[in-house]
């Protein structure tokens, strides 16, 4: 019942027609070869994959969900098997360094094979998910006897990875953790600690697992700035000798709203050896290599539950048949009922979904190019300002990207009516599947408060300027009619984008707390800009290879038409609430206002 | 862990001080007894019922669900108990008429009940939920004969009722519905159908089960004007002898995202005896009493939820320690973190639940009262116009009240974080339990259309603008400073809905789709009109007695502040969306030229 279609021509518009992804990554040595067909052969293999192998897993896994006895979990039939073969096919190795006998090839490659893998089974997905994460963190940070040792199983997907950061005083604030390192003469450190939320902890599918730990030196400064990272394996890696069990364990898994099938853990570190990575005390920074990795994934993620969420909505309202349209067609005169797509109201959520996903599909994918130009670029310049704008873009993506999976699944439940809240359909394993990538890899209202802090206040919002200027050089390209009326509401929101910033960076020097107030309003609004933006390119590149498919143009055009008149005014409100929030900071009423008021208001009664 | 308690100050507040609801009660003859302290009494009561009976089973339920084997269904533990600890204390009897064996009092009491069950147990609260449907639609309806002998039943608890309307085919469409009934010699009828998603269709905490059933009689015209309803018991009252089994039998129950404790049913009726209730082929207008009766429970129910949600959250932030605060006071300057509760992300979802959920009670007890002089009101005059004004709100309680259920119970689970995803903690249970209130009687799609096309293009906006210009003359009334912005804010809003809404009357005429395209927006701008007046009187009313409880009256006035500054901006939102698809429409474009732009998107690739 529930289907999945790799949405093929969608992907190539816009990796070829939109982005022209071959002459970015052709700029770049490592990429010189790769080329539109040996793209389009690698994203047809993924679909393929995704939607033969991963899918007919999906409701298994929310049924059978992973299962702790003793230490051992056991992961629901046929994902062992499928993770074998996802290996079989190098899918681990192909944006990995050949040094290490990957592939080498492009991480938007990555991003096109994992939106189609999280939309066809999120909780499957988890396993090699953190890998890439993994493998990127230690590529940057271990040293050459650890890369050596591990990286090689990694990029094969041999062994399998987790970031062990969580623990029960310590989530959002990895400042408060407690487990200890204590070094050993050998130079491997002996790790101490219990660990929560550790997806894929343990499992039967991989006969290693590589655990990157967070932990304290014994001389470590207190907060975030004494943390260290440690590589600890389940098995430690014999030289020839047989490899020994390492004092890590499972202590159990929780029982959660969704992603059944994949283990969430609970893991005590018993003296357990592990090594460093990186330099001591520094081990949120090497971290952060793996978290951005894992926020771009999981924004993706986002993006291909909108799409499978979309594609069951879609195929649902063509077959019902319910009420008359209100428009009808001659042909339909004698029969009782239309399909439900016919109702403006079910086109509505169609249109909403479809155009946030496809914009999404934009976005994630152009930041996949901006990975690749700031790890492989020869100019250090470029590689820099990629790296910057990819930072700035990261929150925006993890959040939107995210609440609009949820949303989408949801808005699929709603077209499917009553059949979508019964579990057979499958519809709202996906609602619930998606709700938890808006809390994990930091929740959405730190992504705002990263965005608005970290990346727009504290650099007087000079990244997202240059951002904004090359928006506005798009949009301010000669065009005809309708696509005019497209660039300059994208100009219209780049200009209040630019003037609510510049206020918010003002009135946080008087007002700290003021820019964590309007934080979610400021991701969506400087989202909207780069949606506006993405949604003019798409119309324009429509629009001039219209002839070569009109059908599919026409539609891209009139989602473009959809994204403007519907989505867009959204903006409406967050200009809105922002300039209420600055008003009130900047009148005659007490500092910080809504602070206080907030804080009168939640007392209970 | 998870808690409630009832909020019976701000339940007062809302009865007492805003509505005074006892002065429009006593106008009434049936209602002259009723003062506050029986109402606050009763309100007491209730709340001790559904923290100390209701809540501990909740979870129970979530676990257990109700189970199916060869026709029986068995409920989860603790169910039948509390049922009949509910009927034992006379709740059922509560707001009906004591000819029947009812207590007499208000239903607006009855709204205060079914917030505080549906806030602590919505599972279980489905059982005694379709009660008073049933009731008012036989009350209503049916013939002396049927009301002496089932409404006494009902009205004591004693039986439970269920509504029989959906078929597989017919969901949304009652048009659609194919079962029949064949008149006997005796006056009854034999039922024949199959009915699926009937809500305690089967149960083992009552010994008889009232169906209400929707079937066509042989002479029926097509579609939705040849449906009758009929009164199908489980068993057959027997006069003296022993009642026999009625030919209507449970043959499953559904695997659901929520509401385990509620069996879903799929009833077969087989040559079941009935009778006829009301009119033959008027059986859709009589069932829809039963269904606006639903309709505000079921937005009652997502207050509940809100209010639960926001209760938890409230909880958890102020115990779990992450972060430290941008302003931190002076005392915890030696502390690693402070609650979560000083972080402007979590105060921003905090203040979203509250004033969402605080409107939403305003907004639902106010209308309870317009039922009860609806009912009551010895002026028919004035009965009349309640009605009118109760029709054109229910659609509005019904789709922002259970939109904010879920939305609430989703923010909860956010500011618990990944504990919020945990099965153990209950978050995640309202999530599930909440989702479908937005789908069933009614999906909130259907009472977009029903608002904007039933209530307000079908009578050129009359009732609608009879309520706007009631809110304008409060809006005018002088006041000083801070609340006299409140008050400009709320007449630009009717200002705006009142120019809005009559473009969209007239744009109707030559384009009738075009309010479906809207509809949404249409229910949410009108609903915001009597948010923003329930905010300014609450803030008048706030003021006015202030010094009899000053924290309290403190926050309110916060909480109304809350309301202006973030949610009600969403309106601009709403605004530029009907006013783009009006312009559109009105455009050299072809007509209904986003029906056109959505037909063609819509198309999959």
């Amino acid at each position: 019942m529930f289907t999945y279609q790799p949405p093929l021509k969608d992907i190539q518009f816009v990796l070829t027609a939109l982005l022209n992804a071959s002459k970015t990554l052709n700029a770049i040595p490592a990429f010189a070869e790769v080329d539109n067909d040996l793209m389009s052969q690698v994203v047809e293999q993924a679909g393929r994959f995704a939607s033969e192998i991963l899918l007919p897993l999906n409701a298994v896994g929310d049924r059978e969900g992973a299962r702790f006895h003793d230490g051992v979990v056991t992961t629901p039939t046929g994902f062992a098997t499928a993770y074998k073969q996802f290996c079989d096919a190098g899918w681990p190795a192909l944006a990995r360094d050949p040094q290490y006998g990957g592939q080498g090839l492009p991480q938007i490659l990555d991003s096109v094979l994992y939106e189609m893998l999280g939309a066809t089974n999120t909780a499957w997905t988890m396993f090699p998910g953190l890998l890439h994460g993994a493998y990127a963190c230690l590529y940057q940070h271990a040293s050459a006897e650890i890369k050596e040792r591990y990286l090689p199983e990694i990029v094969s997907g041999r062994w399998l990875a987790t970031m062990c950061l969580t623990e029960s005083n310590a989530g959002s604030d990895l400042g408060l953790l407690r487990s200890k390192a204590v070094p050993q003469a050998d130079g491997s450190c002996k790790i101490s600690g219990n660990k929560i939320f550790i997806s894929g902890g343990e499992q039967d599918i991989t006969e290693n697992i590589v655990h990157l730990v967070l932990a304290r030196l014994p001389d470590a400064p207190k907060g975030s700035k004494g943390i260290s990272l440690f590589i600890v394996p389940k098995f430690l890696p014999g030289d020839g000798t047989p490899e020994t069990r390492n004092t890590v364990t499972c202590t159990g898994i929780e029982h959660k709203m969704g992603i059944h099938g994949s283990p969430t853990c609970s893991m005590q570190f018993d003296d357990a050896t592990g090594w460093l990575v990186g330099e001591p005390h520094r081990g949120l920074a090497a971290m952060f290599v793996m978290m951005n990795a894992a926020r771009l994934a999981v924004g993706v993620n986002g993006v291909g539950i909108a799409e499978v969420a979309y594609q069951n909505s879609l195929a649902y309202a063509q077959e019902r048949l319910q009420m008359r349209a209100v428009e009808r067609p001659a042909s339909r005169k004698n029969e009782a009922a239309d399909p439900i797509i016919t109702h403006p109201a079910v086109q509505r959520l169609l249109m909403n979904q479809r155009t946030w996903l496809e914009g999404g599909r934009m976005l994630v994918y152009w930041s996949a190019l901006l990975l690749d130009t700031a790890h492989h670029h020869p100019e250090p310049r470029t590689r820099k300002s990629a790296e910057a704008r990819l930072a700035l873009i990261t929150p925006i993506i993890k959040s939107m990207m995210t609440e609009q999976g949820f949303q989408g699944a949801s808005q699929a439940l709603q077209i499917w009516g009553g059949h979508g809240y019964i579990a057979e359909t499958g519809i709202e394993q996906y609602v619930r599947d998606s709700r938890i990538t808006m809390v994990y890899e930091g929740t959405n209202e730190i992504q705002a408060v990263d965005l608005s802090l970290r990346k727009i206040v504290s650099d007087g919002g000079q990244c997202l300027n240059e951002l904004l200027n090359e928006i506005e050089s798009t949009a301010s390209l000669p065009r005809e009619a309708a696509l005019a009326g497209y660039a300059q509401a994208t100009q219209e929101v780049v200009q209040r984008t630019r003037k609510a910033t510049s206020n918010i960076i003002k009135v946080a020097a008087s007002h700290p707390v003021v820019p964590y107030q309007i934080a979610t309003e400021t991701l969506r609004l400087v989202g909207h800009c780069a949606f506006a933006w993405l949604w003019l390119r798409a119309a324009d590149t429509a629009q001039a290879n219209h002839d070569k498919d009109p059908p599919f143009h026409d539609a891209k055009l009139a989602t473009a038409e959809y994204y403007y008149s519907f989505i867009l005014p959204e903006t409406e409100q967050l200009l809105r609430v922002i300039d209420n929030t600055l008003k009130n900071s900047a009148s005659g009423k007490p500092t910080a206002f809504l602070a206080k008021a907030i804080s009168d208001a939640i007392r209970p009664d």
